[in-house]
């Protein structure tokens, strides 16, 4: 793919400093190399704790513009401000918020709280939500307006309300002082640089198709979900929120409208994986029924952009991804 | 009213040490008053930031357990833990919510996060959520499961949903570490010791009505709201909050159900003041068409607790009280 031909296609803002939290997690480390093939950044500082992010994830990277603060966000310090703010810090997975929901709460509203005051006069403030504000939708596909079903009081509510809080925050601080938000609502998004025990479908399946050959699927697999490959989400974020000229900032759903089952998937991978097989476990508490985006605003939000990577692509490249991961950590020396 | 008749018939926990945010406003000031006759107190800290809460509200007390701290509560700092902990802290009225978004957050989830290490091993933290957790909802009564229709992007969002995301938090931390939470989503409450300039509709059209005759009415005034008078509301909130042999901990609607329009209240508060009539205004923004509490569960956890009041006797008490502050404040030394 080639990286460099949407950046030098659009009509960008001046960044200058730019603030990514969440930087070295699956979707920021994506997004941090396409920031920096921006000839405008002069500076480009990440804040990660490495919670769920890894250094790994930006390992490849040797441009003196990036510097990297191991480090809550929520009590990030800094005399610096930024042009942009691109606040992505939060766990993604069910598995990992509902283990540490105050932990997740601080990182996305906390997080948002601490970081507004870090963005120079003028400046940009993006943020990822979630599909998850829609909850378990009584409606498909879900548009923009549609104001979801999410138990504030349930198991997946850490996560659910924190990001509704966080979109709360930052539309009423365009309201009362006018500041220029992009406000994202990103859908199941996977691929490359997903952490093994992430516990999401079909990092899942793939991680357990090439260990143990046992594909875990939770319930009948009937719920469906629209998977979208982290490079097209990237590409679409880096529209939302790098663009000058929108009139439009959010919230906009980003995802692939491709609805397929659990079940679906889980075949698909261990199709590619011979010898691997499924197996069913009880539901997960309150795991939503189906969740499709409406794309009908993105689309003329984002003129262009399209999720276009089939599911079955996706996962090939994804699970290329891994073997070649699995290969590198063998070779390593000092591996058993 | 016999404020001691409950509190020495219920079975309650023994206290000790008791931390109340926002206890100097409306609602905070009578449920102190509430807790000075509990005879297993030892110590009542009051952490208030006076934005919208008042010192006079709890002038009137001399009791040595009592101790006030003017700070912002998702700032305070002590190196004291407490057996209980109730969270009240955050502006209740829409004109005053909606001036600062930003603030308002900080005060429940930012108050929330920050109390909750305050809590002894074992404690118990109460929190006062609300009807607005149902936005404009879609049916009427709502039930504690109604999962509500809010729009996390509105102008009410910031109270709306630092609300939900606060009972997330306790929630989910009742379901990880086994926290002792109570949680009451309070209807419309009014009565004696709203602030003046509160800007919801009872206070509003009382202190309209002995000033400048002129009752405001946004819209046609067809929107209804169970009206609650503070007295029932915090004998509900007292018997929520207090009680150890509860097995059902929230949340848990508090208000009355009987279902009054705006226009009803505003043309029985014009029949107490001779003179005084009613002006329509444009509607306010996401104005509720209508809110009901469904008080099912209530009678159930809280047998014999009824909010009895009827609007009618709830009015009239509480044009009396503002009759008499603006007497006093009239015959006070300086006064012109």
């Amino acid at each position: 793919m080639a990286l460099d031909g949407l950046t030098s296609r659009l009509e960008v803002s001046m960044a200058g400093s730019v603030l990514v939290s969440g930087g070295c997690g699956f979707i920021g480390s994506h997004l941090i190399d396409r920031l920096l093939l921006r000839a405008d950044l002069e500076a480009l500082v990440v804040v990660d704790n490495l919670w769920t992010g890894s250094r790994q994830n930006i390992a490849h990277i040797a441009d003196p513009r990036l510097s990297l603060e191991i480090q809550d966000v929520e009590s990030f310090r800094s005399d610096r401000r930024f042009d942009e703010i691109i606040h992505l810090a939060s766990p993604a997975s069910p598995a990992w918020f509902m283990r540490e929901p105050a932990r997740t709460i601080k990182a996305n509203v906390g997080g948002a709280l601490n970081l507004l005051p870090l963005l120079k006069p003028g400046g940009r403030f993006c943020f990822t939500s979630t599909s998850e504000v829609y909850g378990d939708p009584l409606i498909s596909p879900q548009p923009e307006s549609y104001r979801g079903s999410v138990d504030c009081t349930g198991p997946r509510s850490s996560y659910d309300e924190s990001k509704r809080c966080t979109e709360a925050l930052l539309f009423e601080a365009q309201r009362v002082e006018g500041l220029d938000i992009r406000v994202a609502r990103l859908f199941n998004t996977y691929g490359p640089r997903t952490r093994t025990d992430d516990g999401r479908a079909i990092s899942n399946f793939i991680n357990q198709a090439v260990t143990t050959g046992i594909l875990t699927v939770y319930g009948d697999g009937s719920q469906s979900r629209s998977w979208g490959y982290v490079d097209d989400i990237v590409d679409g974020l880096e529209r939302l929120f790098w663009r000058d000229d929108l009139s439009y900032r959010g919230p906009l759903n980003i995802g692939n409208d491709n609805e397929v089952s659990v079940l679906q998937i889980a075949r698909f991978v261990c199709s590619l994986v011979p010898g691997s097989s499924i197996e069913h476990h009880a539901p997960l508490p309150q795991d939503p029924t189906n969740r499709c985006p409406d794309l009908t605003l993105a689309r003329r939000v984002l003129p262009g952009w399209e999720a276009k990577t089939g599911y079955q692509d996706g996962i090939e490249r994804t699970l290329e991804w891994v073997r070649k991961e699995i290969a590198a950590v063998e070779a390593a020396p000092g591996a058993q």
